[in-house]
């Protein structure tokens, strides 16, 4: 055991696989997702969107339109707010209709109430829009270029984002390496593909607005919402239905919330906006594509000197929250190998396409696939075994990164050691036969941000719990957001840890931001750590109250009372003892309400770099993966047969949850590490905007999978936790491009890994 | 002024008629009652009920209807647990269905569930039930003889109730007495006729039930339907439903709720049940018919001596709250009237008919009839003017019952007066011409009662108030049930009184049982008391909380910083203020969650007689009510033409809902007075169970109404409160029957004051 882990001790709650508090409702169906609610009176909303990708609207006759029977309201630009918005801090550029032009193919131009789907469909055909078409830009690499059109007139030469860091001295330390590498690699425009669409109810009454949503964070729905219409915060509610998947896209608001709420005040009624998958791609707030050089050097025994590393980064039309996916692309690079010389430069850039935001992972996939492509690539160079080029520079415990990530604990080395054992590494690697290789990718992430998403004072987390009067329930008032990964369950299970009760004790009212408490929401792997923390303090606030009451009902001292689900103890006095819902009903007698209430905000990380922070998380995982595929060299089909993924992610609170984490997050990359990419024609109409034809994994593509942890306990997380929802979509892309270089010999640096690239690449190979 | 007032502040929230919080919701229709909610999957309960009003049930055959396609589940006492229930304490007589014998018509045999209403109707008519019709009791004089049909086993001679409570020595004073009267009063069988039947929708879901109902209280509901369904009190969930009108009717849990958990947890899938209105009419619950004699003696002066009274009551089938209605019959007498030797013997009996319970008033309304009629009599005995024999006997503030009701604040001496002044008594009294009257009468009543409906300790209220982290808006938890009444309104006002912010920046979440705190809820008048101290309580944390840290922030003494309607500011110091938002939000980001908690348990309340409880709320409101009426000699048609009401009700918090809740109760004791009763046959069986033939108040019937107050300030309720709600009821009844003998000369001693027994009443005056 490691010393890391010498301060768990044993848990009653955590560490259990109970089952998550909403399987039942979701494997029966009965969980209602926005879609699923109706609520009288309601109208459908649909939005008329760009045909083109880059446009002038010369004019709009909504008269046909607001004819047609059935039709309540049509909107444009002209009747609703023109006020800008975003979800990057300050960088506001989007309108809720597209004013005077349009930037991509799905920009927002108009929309209808109507009392059936139908008829609002119909109605949308009804408008009439006239444009004059503009030269889009479409290649990014081309698209900060003197001769390119403009998109946004704040934004010269389309950059969107421009960042520079530089930690040491990355020249000095290349020009004094052994050995110096610069490759350049690049991904595509992935998108999250959510089973549940975008979709909003919103209901303007007296002055109010309250919109039912599948949103991974009330807060910032409810910050910006309040913002583009003028209201205060305590006049906008939101609230969470059940979400059917987010993975960062549900993270802003989107059209569906801006204008069911722009056509509900129009009109009265309630008004429901439903995305289709069209919609639902286009307005992507994906995966950005990313162009990336890594110049990379090592000493002779393979210990990385330094790196630099450059990005062009295709944001698409609007900044969505590409501020920070340029600086994760950089800043993660050197979270989980040792060096201090590092400089990143990076741009992101607009084009005439759907706009890019946060994905699982946020910017740092990409860049992880690179580096991971690259260290192999170094290591044969150097004749060394990848594995042992990974543990010679593998980060240690209680560590900083040059630009001031602070890490606690790290049990990377220990996970890339399990990796290469239960992968049988030694026996494989190079002795497969021909079509078969094995490869190890390795990723980390953070728990959290350190910063909210915009300026504000606001504790990240809040929690509060109320005993029932008999004591037989608590009831968890939360404001995170359980999008499908369970996290209200984790929750729920670190709430009856601290309170010292049963899981099953445990109700939840949650994400809505009239009855619960703030929350930031669910992006950046920070609910288990930041919420927990506030849950956690909650629940030990209780367990403080009802503790010194059962002292003095046990005639004990209080620090000799404890509490182990449900039954209140004297320590060393095994006759002494109550049952927690006998103290917790005394306590309501006597004292009224049993709550308690607890908060979380990061502690200060890291400092300042040009203004902009540095030092990012309170607490980071690691991680080791090794796959093994198979390819047919004849068609350059891959088929990964079998992963071993071995996650440092602290203290598990459910490792079934957790497990599942591990395969969905592996999954996720798969699919854009082998399929998944959205594709344009030369205007920029999406030519793959459908389930049909933009490829995820299913279930006869996925391999075996072995999902293994190491000991780990994270002192700045709540029972020592850390992230595992994003984590592990890193290691996979690498491990998979590696697994194939192993087996085949040919290198792809570009995602996905298609069939089509390793034949060329296979081609290639022969002819030289 | 008078002394009580003194302690009256100027309140900033309270004391303004602020629109209800729900009044936009019930004006536009948006509003949804349990009847309008449809969840998915959702079945249709229909209960069968006994046509016959007492007989042995022989066979049910359900084979037919369980062969009708729709049927999902059809349900007989075999199905269901045979543990009794009832609300009263301890005197549980019901079961979900009859087991052996069916004991009033309407009584329940069975139930289906189907997928649409009409299914489940047609397969009621198919479920054959073989009786043996046996002799019923229908004559509640009669019940207690030794040759009638008994039809509980436990309940020997048919008595429901036998209540003898002795003080001071009646039969001395009355035998010293100068003047003594005895006299037989009787009313009828009226009923509650909420605009909205009852209605619920169960789910069982996981082992958890779950219901939507039209409830006065959740958390009776919980506590018994658990204790049936022998289920853990938090695996039942209770929710609140918009409700249509409660009036008593909806205290104890009914066949909506018992039997839909049933056919829920048969079926797995949710089932609604809404009661028809015969149904409605047959479940009853509402007011006993009481046979009431009176004997009162008094002074040659007209101070009463002493009183003996007699009560037998028609308590229909079951106990139901009839133990309470029967102590309320006699128990209240003494409130209003200072005398110190009072005995009164009362039996409840069964009848086969529809089980009478709690209804607006309680038992006190008929004896109220009753006892204000006699004063009458008395006072034209002696030659006594009927305010003047009143005002001699009237309670005095700060003084005690002989049951030991301890009264604080009274004013019933000016409500007297005013009722005089405003009415024109003197101008009026004797002096209309022969078809006009003038009448008075007097009622008190209690606020909230001291004991719950079960044996527990728990508090009868708590409260959470969590502020935003934003510090605009701050969320009341309250379990207290807004019935239609306003108690959310009056509730939110206090809520906001204090914490020191605006009515409008309160918002709710109520009556339910997992999310909100317990609150015995709507009934007894107690909560605007009983909730308001709670909510007092936690509003008063907060706003502790909120003046500590402004007073940190404006470097002042806590002790000289206050706040009102958002503004925090210190004393003398016109320049430090500082919003309330900025400190809530400040709170948030230094210590958390900003939440209040309150709890209300009363205190002590008199003593003990024979081991129940004597002294029964913690305060007492009085009114004084004077009616004209005009009679019709011809038809003995009466028109109440004008009413003017004085309560005494200690602060108001919100005068447009008190001066409506006064009408509303006007309204309904004038329906009992002059119209409502229940008519059966021979056989037991309803005659007028609708509203075609049962006949209510509509707006031609109502008089012109002026509802005023006295000052008055109850040291024992927050802000100085005590009850409204019921205590208009009771001296309409009084005051009709006393202006009707004022206009022509005729005593009424029956309820309801029809035209035909006017009409023989003038008949028999004429003959004399």
């Amino acid at each position: 055991m490691s010393e890391a882990t010498t301060q768990n001790k044993e848990y009653s709650v955590i560490g259990r696989s109970f089952p998550k508090v909403d399987a039942r409702d979701k494997a029966t169906g009965r969980a209602r997702y926005t879609g699923d609610i109706k609520v009288p009176n309601m109208l459908y909303g649909k939005i008329l969107r760009s045909p083109h990708a880059h446009a002038r609207i010369l004019k709009i006759d909504t008269s046909m339109a607001e004819a047609l029977p059935g039709v309540k309201a049509v909107i444009t630009a002209k009747d609703v707010p023109s006020t800008m918005y975003g979800i990057s801090p300050a960088r506001y550029d989007e309108t809720i209709f597209a004013i005077e032009k349009v930037l991509y193919v799905g920009d927002k131009v108009a929309a209808v109430a109507a009392v059936d789907d139908e008829t609002a469909t119909k109605a949308l055909s009804l408008i009439d829009v006239e444009y004059e078409v503009l030269p889009p830009v479409l290649d990014p690499l081309r698209a900060m270029d003197d001769d390119q059109p403009q998109l946004h007139p704040q934004y010269p030469r389309n950059i969107s984002v421009e960042i520079h860091q530089n930690f040491g001295d990355v020249d000095k330390a290349l020009a004094e390496a052994y050995h110096v590498r610069t490759d350049t690699f690049s991904g595509t425009r992935t998108s999250h593909v959510p089973m549940e669409p975008h979709a909003a109810i919103s209901k303007w009454e007296d002055g109010k607005l309250t919109i039912s949503c599948s949103t991974q964070s009330p807060h910032y729905f409810q910050y910006h919402i309040a913002r583009v219409f003028g209201l205060k915060m305590g006049d906008v509610r939101v609230m969470k239905t059940f979400v059917g998947g987010g993975f960062g896209g549900k993270l802003e608001a989107s059209g569906a919330e801006y204008v069911s709420a722009a056509l509900a005040m129009k009109t009265g009624r309630p008004v429901k906006i439903v995305f289709d998958r069209w919609e639902v791609f286009t307005h992507h707030r994906g995966r950005h594509p990313q162009h990336i050089t890594l110049t990379t050097g090592v000493t002779k025994e393979g210990k990385i000197v330094g790196c630099h590393a450059r990005f062009i980064i295709d944001g698409g039309a609007y900044t969505s929250l590409g501020i920070a996916s340029a600086y994760y692309a950089g800043a993660m690079i050197p979270l989980i190998y040792m060096f201090d010389d590092y400089r990143f430069d990076g741009f992101r850039v607009h084009t005439n396409l759907p706009s890019c935001g946060a994905q699982r992972g946020h910017g740092a996939p990409q860049p992880r696939f690179a580096f991971e492509s690259q260290l192999d690539m170094i290591a044969k160079d150097l004749g060394m075994d990848p594995i042992e080029i990974r543990r010679l520079n593998a980060r240690k415990p209680n560590t900083m990164t040059p630009n001031e990530f602070q890490v606690n604990s790290c049990a990377f080395t220990e996970a890339l050691d399990k990796a290469r054992n239960i992968s049988g590494w030694d026996e494989k690697k190079g002795k497969l036969s021909s079509d078969k290789g094995i490869g190890i990718g390795c990723g980390g992430f953070i728990s959290g941000n350190g910063y909210a998403i915009y300026r504000t004072r606001l504790p990240h987390s809040g929690a509060v719990i109320k005993v029932s009067e008999q004591g037989d329930i608590a009831t968890l008032y939360t404001g995170a957001v359980d999008i499908g990964q369970g996290s209200d369950t984790v929750l729920a299970q670190m709430a009856a840890e601290a309170i010292g009760i049963n899981y099953e004790d445990i109700k939840l009212v949650t994400a809505d931001t009239e009855t619960t408490p703030h929350d930031f929401g669910a992006y950046a792997s920070r609910q288990t750590l930041m919420s927990g923390w506030a849950v956690k303090q909650a629940g030990e606030e209780i367990r403080k109250q009802v503790l010194e009451l059962a002292a003095e009902m046990l005639e004990a001292n209080v620090e000799d009372v404890d509490i182990d689900r449900r039954v209140i103890y004297v320590k060393g006095s095994p006759d002494k003892v109550l049952p927690f819902e006998r103290v917790a009903n005394e306590f309501f007698i006597m004292r009224g309400p049993l709550v308690g209430r607890g908060k979380y905000a990061p502690p200060k990380l890291g400092g300042k770099f040009k203004g902009a922070p540095v030092g990012t998380s309170p607490a980071y995982s690691f991680a080791a993966q090794v796959s093994q595929v198979e390819v047919d060299e004849e068609t350059g089909q891959v088929m990964v047969t079998d992963v071993w993924d071995v996650h440092d992610c602290g203290q598990v609170i459910n490792p079934m949850l957790l497990h599942a984490q591990v395969e969905g997050a592996l999954f996720m990359g798969m699919g854009e590490a082998m399929y998944e990419a959205m594709v344009f024609d030369a205007n920029g109409k999406p030519l793959n905007a459908n389930l049909g034809e933009y490829r995820i994994p299913t279930a006869l593509d996925v391999p075996h999978v072995v999902s293994d942890l190491v000991d780990s306990y994270e002192p700045a997380g709540p029972f020592g936790v850390k992230e595992v929802g994003e984590g592990a979509t890193l290691p996979t892309m690498g491990s998979y491009a590696n697994a194939i270089y192993d087996a085949i010999g040919v290198r792809i640096y570009d995602m996905p890994l298609t069939p089509e690239k390793v034949w060329r690449a296979i081609q290639e190979r022969k002819r030289m």
